[in-house]
C-alpha cells in the first residue's frame, strides 16, 4: 500500500477501506508516513469529506494507536459525558455525583484545560487535597465502591489523535465534521464506557456557530458511537452565554456544589438534568422520564451532594470545604464590575468572557502556564436583565489588580445592551439520539 | 503573515497576493514554512487553483529563488526551447543549429534524463569528447561567437521549484495546472532567454492526455510568459507514437545528422521546422511565413549541419563523426525484432517504446543509473504502415542480450494491429500565441 495512492483516492472523493484506514493511522503513528502526505490527505477531506464507514474506521485505529481504558468489569454501567468546550461548564462535577448516586459507574479520566478557563482536573485541583492521580487500579477500585472516579489522563490514549490534531491545526485542516467526529469519538472510544452522552455547544462562542452544523455534527458523532457498540445520544446546547453565573476554577466548584445543595441555578440545573437523565437511562435500560425523575430526586433529596462529598473524600479532599465553601481560599483583589450604561442585556459573548477570566489568571495561554485557582468572574447580571447605571454587572476576582484593566475592557465588549426587553432563546435546543 | 492563513485563503478560493506568495516561496525555500504546510496547500489548489496573477507571482518567486542566468548581453537574440517531454525527442539538436545559422543565440542549459531516454546532454555525450561543463564565461563567449552553446546545468537555478516538485511528487499534488505550469516557467524564466517556443505533447504518452487539456496547458504558460516579459508561442504536437524513428542516445543522435544532411525524417522535420520559425520570427521580428522560409532554406542549404560541426567541435567532440556516423560506438548486441502477425500498425505506445528502451540501458531508473549511450531501439515500421508476419518491426539494440526479452515484450506490447488502414491525426495539433 502506498500513502500517495490513498491520496489520490481520497482526492477523488472516493472511500477508503478500512484495512486502508487502519495502515495510515497505524504508519502515520509510528512516523512512517510523513506529515507532508498526511496534510496533503487531511486537505483532501476537508474538500471530499469521509463517510460513515470510513470515520468509523479512523474512529477506531486512532482509539486502538495507544492505551485503551478497560471498563468492561462495570458491565453496563459504566457512563462517560462529553462536551465540546463551554465557558463556565462545571456540569461533570454535577452530572458524576447524580449519576453515581442513581447506579451508574462515572469512571473518568479528564484533561487539563488549555485557554479560557481549566479543565475538569484543574477545577478539582482547587480542593485542597484533590488527588489527581492514581494507580489504574485503585482508579477502578474507587469507581467499583462509590461508584464514582475522576482523575487526570494517565497513560497514553489516542495517541494517533494528539499527533493528526496538532498537525491539523497548523495545516488549516481542523474544521472537517469526519476529522472533529473521529477526534472525539476515538478519545471517548479508549475512555472505555459503554454509555455516553454528548453536550454539543451551539452558538457564537463555540465550534459550531449554529444549529444546523451542531446537529450535523451531533448526528454524525452518534452514529459513529453506535457503529463502534456503545450507547450514545446528544444533547445540544446553546451556548451564547456562559453556563450558570461562575466562570474560573474555584468560583465554579463552588457553583457546582452549591447547585447540589440546592441552589435554583436554572440553566446549569437544566443541562446537568438532561444529560444525566439520558446516562441512567441508557445504563439502566429504563425510559427517560423514569430516568429523569430519578436525576431530579438525587439532585433534590441530598443524595447527589452526599455522593459528592463521599467521591472527594475518597480522592483525599476536605469534604468539609462542600459544606461551608467560605473555607475555599479567596482572592486577595475582588472587584466589582459597575454598568456605565442603562437597558437589557441582549447578549453576552460567552467567549469573551472566558478570555477576561483567562486575563484574571483562571486560565492557560500556554501549557506551562500556572493557573489561578481562586481566579474568575461572578456574573451578577445575565442577558435578558435589565441594568442601570452604576448597578453592579460583575465580580472580578485575582491575585493581581494589574490584570483588572484588560479584564474589565473584554468582560464590558461581551456585552450588548438594547432598549426592548430580548427574548431568551431554548436552552437545549435538540437531542440527537 | 501566517502560512496557516495562506492555506485558509486558498481553502477558501480566494487570491493570494504577490507578497503572500513571494512570502509563501521564500520562507519554504529557506525552510521556515515545513513541507506539511506546503503539501496542504497545495492540495487546496488542486481543488481551488490560483488565478494569472497568482501564477506568474509564483512563477516569479521561484525564479528568483536562485540563480538567474543572464543573457541580456544578446539583446532581443536569446531563445530557448522547452519540450514538456516525448520519447524520441531529438529537436533540440536540430533546431539549436537551425536558429543559431539563421542569427540567433541558443545558450541553453540542459538537465540530465530520469526515465524512458536519457535527456539531451545524455544524447550529447554520446559524441566522443563533447564537453558539457563550461564557466559561465566560456559559456557566453561560444553562444556569442557561433550562436550556440549548450551545457549540462550548473548553478542553483530555482531551488523552490525543485523543492516543491519533489514534494508534489510524494503528495498526490502534481497535477494542477498553475502549479505546473509554474513550475516549466519558472526555470524558463531563469534560464533568461528573451524567446521562448513550448513543445506541449498531447496524447496516451504525454502528461496531457487530450486536446483540451493540453491546449489549456499551452495558454497558460504562453500567458504567463508573457505576464513575466518574454516573447513566447506553444506548439501542440501528438506523441501517441515516437518522434521520427530512434529512440535511445547515439541513435537520436545519429538521426538528428542524418535530418541536418537532408534526410527526409518527415514528423522530426515537421516539428523542427515549426518550432525553429516561430523562435527566428519573434527573435528577428519578421513574418512566421519568412521565418519559415528561413528555417527551411539553413536545413537544406547546409548551414544548420554546418553549424551543428562547429557547435560539437567548440564544445571538444570529433566533428568528422558527423561526416560520417559510423564512428559512434555501436552496440554489440543487434536484435532484429519480427512481427508475429500481419495487420496495419494502428496504434503505437511511445511511452511503452520508451521504456523498451530503457530496458536495453539507454534510460536510468534511478538517477545513478549509468547510461548505455548505444542502447536504444530503432524502429523499422511506424504506424499507419502494413506488415506482414516475419517482417522486421524493429532492431533492438543493447550491451547485454539478457535484457532483450524484457525489451521485446514491452515493444510488442506497444502495438496495436487493425485489419483497415487507420488514418493518422495531425502531428502539429495547433498554434498557441
Amino acid at each position: 500500500m502506498q500513502m500517495t495512492e490513498l491520496i489520490r483516492k481520497k482526492r477523488e472523493g472516493l472511500a477508503l477501506s478500512r484495512d486502508e484506514i487502519q495502515y495510515m493511522i497505524e504508519n502515520f503513528t509510528n512516523g512512517n508516513i510523513p506529515d507532508y502526505q498526511m496534510s496533503a490527505f487531511c486537505m483532501a477531506v476537508i474538500f471530499k469529506g469521509m463517510n460513515d464507514e470510513e470515520t468509523a474506521a479512523l474512529t477506531q485505529a486512532m482509539a486502538h494507536s495507544g492505551d485503551m481504558l478497560d471498563l468492561s468489569c462495570f458491565g453496563n454501567l459504566s457512563v462517560d459525558k462529553h462536551s465540546t468546550g463551554g465557558v463556565g461548564d462545571k456540569t461533570s462535577l454535577v452530572i458524576g455525583p447524580i449519576v453515581a448516586s442513581c447506579g451508574c459507574v462515572f469512571a473518568k479520566m479528564s484533561g487539563r484545560g488549555l485557554g479560557h478557563t481549566g479543565g475538569t482536573i484543574d477545577k478539582l485541583e482547587s480542593l485542597n487535597g484533590y488527588r489527581t492521580s492514581a494507580t489504574q487500579k485503585e482508579f477502578l477500585e474507587q469507581a467499583e465502591r462509590i461508584g464514582i472516579a475522576l482523575i487526570g489522563q494517565t497513560g497514553n490514549f489516542a495517541p494517533a489523535d494528539k499527533k493528526l490534531y496538532a498537525l491539523r491545526d497548523v495545516t488549516d485542516t481542523v474544521d472537517s465534521i469526519p476529522l472533529i467526529v473521529s477526534s472525539i469519538m476515538s478519545k471517548k472510544i479508549a475512555a472505555g464506557a459503554k454509555n455516553i452522552v454528548l453536550d454539543v455547544k451551539c452558538g457564537s462562542g463555540a465550534f459550531m456557530k449554529d444549529t444546523a452544523s451542531a446537529r450535523i455534527l451531533a448526528e454524525k458523532m452518534v452514529k459513529i458511537g453506535k457503529k463502534c457498540g456503545r450507547n450514545i445520544a446528544a444533547v445540544i446546547t446553546d451556548m451564547d452565554v456562559p453556563l450558570g453565573y461562575a466562570v474560573g476554577n474555584a468560583l465554579e466548584v463552588k457553583e457546582a456544589i452549591d447547585l447540589l445543595k440546592g441552589k435554583n441555578i436554572s440553566d446549569l440545573r437544566q443541562i446537568c438534568i438532561a444529560v444525566s437523565a439520558h446516562l441512567v437511562s441508557m445504563c439502566l435500560g429504563i425510559s427517560l422520564q423514569e430516568a429523569e425523575e430519578k436525576a431530579n430526586k438525587a439532585l433534590t433529596n441530598g443524595a447527589a451532594f452526599a455522593k459528592f462529598k463521599e467521591w472527594i473524600s475518597a480522592q483525599g479532599a476536605d469534604a468539609d470545604w462542600a459544606d461551608d465553601t467560605n473555607k475555599f481560599p479567596k482572592a486577595p483583589v475582588e472587584y466589582e464590575l459597575l454598568s456605565e450604561k442603562d437597558g437589557y442585556i441582549s447578549h453576552m459573548d460567552a467567549e469573551m468572557i472566558g478570555r477576561a477570566s483567562m486575563e484574571l489568571g483562571a486560565g492557560r495561554k500556554t501549557k506551562d502556564d500556572m493557573i489561578d485557582h481562586a481566579a474568575g468572574i461572578v456574573l451578577r447580571i445575565k442577558n435578558g436583565e435589565y441594568v442601570k447605571r452604576g448597578d453592579v454587572l460583575a465580580t472580578l476576582y485575582t491575585s493581581d489588580d494589574k490584570k483588572l484593566c484588560r479584564a474589565k475592557e473584554l468582560y464590558l465588549s461581551a456585552l450588548e445592551f438594547s432598549d426592548k426587553k430580548p427574548i431568551n432563546g431554548k436552552l437545549i435546543i435538540d437531542i440527537v439520539k
